[in-house]
């Protein structure tokens, strides 16, 4: 698959095809041409083609796209192919939103473990998966098979968990703690900075 | 302020450079080069001084930015003089972290109330601020000049919270619900689509 080399932005609107080709097959819907695509998913025609074409292009002239062909491609570009072991560290109230969603278990993203220092917390069960004592979470993680964590701990404790995961295993982190964390290269993190998109709503606002 | 047509890319790398600059605040840093601040905030030194020139640019050749002013006039173009009416919809874990994060408040996004249909929901106060039932959702709004909506319900409910938006005086949403809201061209709407961003960390796991 000649996926190397894809500017980030084409990245980025994968996961928006991969959620409207799902809501097609789940309406039955076996083909779609990159006009229809185009109307639902608010990207151009030609942007949508330009996109697909990166992957390959499974578009047929005149046919459309296969729906089912189309998602489970862009599932395996995505690396939904297999499952992914997770561990939320920080069991307050944004870590056990995460534990909830049900569709992240649904992609494959298993959550074995959820960590915190609280000792109110430790013990508790959120959606069959146990609050452990931070204290345990390398051995955790190691033993586990564990590849991503999500911090969702305030900003104070999360360059400490940080530093932790670079003495495991440990892949990638999905931060949601305001600050931009200091790790390894090979550690991959992907921010979800509230503030910032809080503020580029009220730039529109003010304008 | 000559603040039209700046690309989207620009307008949402400022709040990365306000969180960056509230903390060189905060450790009393008077002045920084544009080369000092790309060493902490990962931009090219030539990335930060074209980004701050489409503002009028606020440099001084050879002495750096003032940080105290920077920080000021980013916060003024984000809309940061002002304070701005907030509820929530949807007080479920997700809504009741939002309702806990002190820094929206302290930005000036002043919490006033929180919604949801649970009757186990209303009645509560989190954080000070009480959860209503969502009958009373337009009233309210209208009455105390509310201008954002977070959404934090599920992905069936999101659509018909945002149809009952659009019959009042409320500007903004910021979607939490895993879905592409219709809205009104005039209201701004600002996702955070929590699955996307998992699916792109998954990808460059992958890789």
């Amino acid at each position: 698959m000649k996926d190397r080399n894809i500017s980030l932005a084409v990245i980025r609107r994968l996961p928006k095809y991969h959620r409207y080709l799902k809501e097609l097959l789940d309406n039955d819907i076996k083909r779609i041409s990159s006009k229809e695509l185009s109307k639902i998913i608010g990207f151009t025609a030609s942007q949508i083609r330009q996109d697909l074409n990166n992957f390959g292009g499974f578009g047929q002239q005149g046919y459309g796209y296969n729906v089912e062909d189309l998602y489970n491609e862009i599932g395996k570009i995505l690396g939904l192919t297999r499952n992914y072991n997770t561990v939320i560290v920080g069991a307050g109230n944004l870590g056990q939103a995460l534990a909830n969603y049900s569709s992240f278990d649904r992609l494959g993203f298993n959550l074995k473990g959820m960590f915190d220092i609280n000792p109110k917390i430790i013990g508790l069960t959120i959606n069959d998966v146990k609050v452990i004592d931070m204290d345990s979470f390398e051995t955790f993680v190691n033993d586990n098979n564990v590849e991503i964590v999500y911090i969702c701990t305030n900003r104070d404790g999360a360059q400490d968990v940080a530093d932790r995961i670079q003495k495991t295993n440990i892949k990638a982190i999905w931060n949601f703690a305001p600050i931009d964390l200091k790790v390894r290269e090979d550690i991959i993190v992907e921010n979800v900075h509230l503030i910032d998109n809080l503020l580029t709503l009220s730039y529109f606002l003010k304008e």
